[in-house]
């Protein structure tokens, strides 16, 4: 249903949702800067790591970069990955990342409008179940997510190289 | 590296890692079903969604569902799921799914080798993330994963249909 024009999100009023473009990777990284645990881990003075990236996860067919946009401006973000699996009858699982709402507009009801549509386009994709892990520090977001029904049923485990 | 034949997995003797084939679904499907959580959501008398999830997965290269083999016989399996982002400057996190060693070989060291090579696989495929869930209730698992070199950092959330 999306495309370069976008869908409306519903929930707030003029607001589209689509997927990412080259143009919007700046804003993009802005947003993921913007943020306690992401500020020492990127690079916004050096833009090609992230357009390659957009470009790779462009060519997959499970994988989705989208962006929030209102008047032409970049104003959240967040990654859908579907992942078929062998458990629960083949069922296929769609998993949640790197959800971002531009600093100046948060609590305002567009992150919680993001993750629901990210819910209902997981629905329509046949996805039987979506998951995402939040760091442990952020109890905001945890009290966030369990609002738009999620449990917090497991534990996330990561291992950096 | 691997292929058909499957390399050696470090650690335990005589244990072959593959991509799984067909001819593994059923032995997949019977660990999926012997465990308590798994128990309630499988269909073990009829293999057809398990055939066609595996299908599916076949044809992605950036997932993959590989069983441990020793003397023919499937004893282990584990999903990997290979998931480029834009967040840490463009990286490819690798995510492990679906973790099951036949009831009656664990606490034998299996799991953890599957575990080591999953890591070593991710990492020479270029991933510099490695991540997994646990549900909350496998304290057993949450020391193994810490024993491996993972941080329970996260929470993990979900919501199903």
């Amino acid at each position: 249903m999306s495309g370069v024009d976008g869908t409306s999100l519903a929930g707030v009023s003029g607001v589209v949702v689509r997927d990412a473009a080259a143009d919007d990777v700046r804003a993009i990284v802005a947003m993921l800067v913007d943020d306690p645990l992401g500020a020492t881990r990127e690079s916004p003075d050096d833009l090609t790591p992230y357009h390659d990236a957009l470009a790779d996860i462009a060519g997959d067919p499970n994988q989705r970069v989208v962006v929030a946009v209102r008047d032409g401006e970049v104003i959240g973000t967040l990654q859908l990955t579907y992942m078929r699996g062998l458990g629960r009858r083949g069922a296929t699982r769609a998993q949640i990342e790197a959800v971002r709402v531009r600093s100046d507009l948060r609590s305002a009801g567009l992150g919680s409008a993001m993750i629901r549509w990210a819910i209902e386009e997981s629905r329509a994709r046949g996805c039987t179940l979506v998951q995402l892990t939040s760091d442990a520090s952020r109890e905001g977001a945890h009290r966030f997510y369990e609002r738009l029904g999620f449990t917090a049923s497991h534990v996330g485990f990561k291992l950096s190289f």
